[in-house]
């Protein structure tokens, strides 16, 4: 096939809890490939812990912004698939988000209000299906989203629903208080850095320690304050205050998990 | 190096079992850089198990039909590398097979036939080697490949070779019977959903359930028809019966491995 | 965006120890995307151990030579990050490095010099950082980088620094006497293979066995000369010495770790 290469700006990111062992996202990369050749995918991560819709939120929450204009970003964590959940496409103000309605995408949202969205009923733009109902990503999220990238309009997809009737996935938010702020785990990396729902911003200025898994934690500014081995609070590469062992996994350590209460003290 | 981008669209897909840890993935790709920067390379695994040549016919068997007319597929999963195994190159319908002549193309064949092959003698499309004898990834196939992917003819990369001396991995045919099916587990994902031989054209429209590790399994559409931690077989995304365990892992669940048998019952 | 496509050839690669997990590194990539879509981004790897300026260095230094001419290559392996290490961009003959000044470079200009290096003091070139100080790869090296694949001078990124002042991380040099070679191990891959100091060159032409974790070892040529599990040495595809064993790990069967001695007799 001859092309010119006078074309759109295409870019579209995918985040998934399919893994790397598999054939799952080099699969979904062909299909977006026929599509049109030219999108530059980026992976975000497709190591997401299985179904853990929590965990999708925050990475995608996270990532949006480091993207060009017009990025449309495919999440597919997605437990209720071949249920009723709704397949969904959501326009924002500086691009799109293409996956299950269960809230992996109410992170984005609730920093950047979505200003359209639609339930994907229009099969023109699916792949053609036989008999499996347990590969959306594949056979709809994946074609979806490859067509919005190349520039089919949002409302050529499906039906438009209203933004309001979107799943919301809503963790409890910080507590600021005079001498303390409340607040809890929203997220744990790959090297168990616990990741607190309380903005940096907060503690800037100011003398702090974090009490967490029953213990008192120093803040600090970087990692290597502290000797290999102990635990430090500080504002994480993500604006939040994250809890980390130098050298070592903040979560095994002091035993913590998800939603695990936080307590910041001046 | 200024270049004008009216150009021949170039694909080329990686299945290795290098994995991801090391430089291995990152330097074929730098090698196929060098011999033409714009071919578009996507990887469809690294972590097939080491050596394990049926889960690499398997992954090829299920993906080539997702990528875009000549497309060429660089497979490397090469336990005999250095012995006297075959390098080879073929032509299908739709695309192109590079890698050892150990049977990982057997299943794309099965489906696809073979319309020429060529052993790979010609070192002109080699990377030039040092003494090295462990590397054929990065020295034969790599470069080969990338030259393929850009418009070299087949012919030109070596000896023609007979289609039919094309070295097969059969796995056993499934077997249909009045009111069951036998079969076996031919691959099993990185969730330890096991993947029987059995097409799922075979119970459409039926009431079915499966029969493996020792335990009848009821046969349904999606993981979530089950609770949490219970056995499904389903007709999986590759199109074959599947047996999945909603929120775990069937091979460790169901102690199930390679070949295992399984039945159907109708 | 409209963009014409007569372009410069970008190429970029990255080595980290984030891990893929996690969004780290799309994040780095999104940041690339923004300052120009049309650089060509390979990972090399971003599995180095954590905090293993070793590991990086021997992989920077096997990985180089296989890009094209131009490739600015982005490695961050940074246990200092937020300490008073520099932040770095090196020119050599083929290429730039852009990182931390720790000695994760020093195995590339080991091989080929420094040409000229630059503290990255120019803030113009940096993403505008808010609070965090623990994200050098995001903030400084991945702006950096993209700018100075897209075309920017090295110059303009910083104050000129003396090549002499960077930093060296050096292993032992191997020692050839009449009738066997003394080194060490500099690299254990993700699959146990222990990669020696010691040339492969040194034992081209001979009878040769390695002495290891305690052991006598035969040299060979390829993995599959000795049968499944049993240990082999061979010049490996990195040209060194490499301690092997077939369909397993030379690592935890000879119980051998960086920098443990390793003795080749003739």
């Amino acid at each position: 096939m001859l092309v010119t290469r006078i074309e759109i700006l295409c870019m579209l990111t995918l985040l998934t809890d399919f893994g790397l062992t598999d054939i799952y996202v080099g699969v979904m990369k062909g299909i977006i490939t026929q599509i049109n050749p030219h999108i530059n995918v980026i992976d975000l991560t497709h190591q997401i812990p299985p179904q853990n819709i929590a965990a999708a939120r925050f990475c995608l929450m996270n990532a949006y912004t480091y993207f060009p204009s017009g990025t449309v970003h495919l999440g597919v964590v997605d437990p209720g698939v071949g249920s009723t959940r709704r397949a969904i496409a959501v326009e924002f103000a500086t691009g799109f988000l293409v996956g299950p309605d269960n809230g992996i995408f109410s992170g984005v949202l609730s920093q950047t209000p979505a200003l359209s969205a639609v339930e994907l009923t229009n099969s023109d733009y699916w792949r053609v299906v036989r008999s499996s109902a347990t590969f959306h990503g594949r056979d709809i999220f994946a074609p979806v989203a490859a067509h919005l990238a190349s520039g089919v309009s949002l409302d050529d997809l499906g039906g438009v629903i209203d933004v309001a009737s979107l799943v919301k996935l809503e963790i409890p938010n910080s507590t600021v208080m005079d001498t303390s702020i409340q607040g809890c785990i929203q997220y744990i990396d790959g090297f168990g850095n616990s990741i607190t729902n309380i903005p940096g911003d907060e503690i800037v200025g100011k003398q702090w320690a974090v009490i967490a898994g029953g213990v008192e934690i120093p803040g600090g500014r970087t990692y290597s304050e502290q000797p290999q081995g102990s635990a430090i609070a500080l504002i994480g590469s993500h604006g939040w205050i994250e809890i980390a062992v130098n050298g070592g996994s903040a979560r095994s350590q002091l035993h913590l998990d998800y939603l695990d209460p936080v307590q910041v003290l001046f």
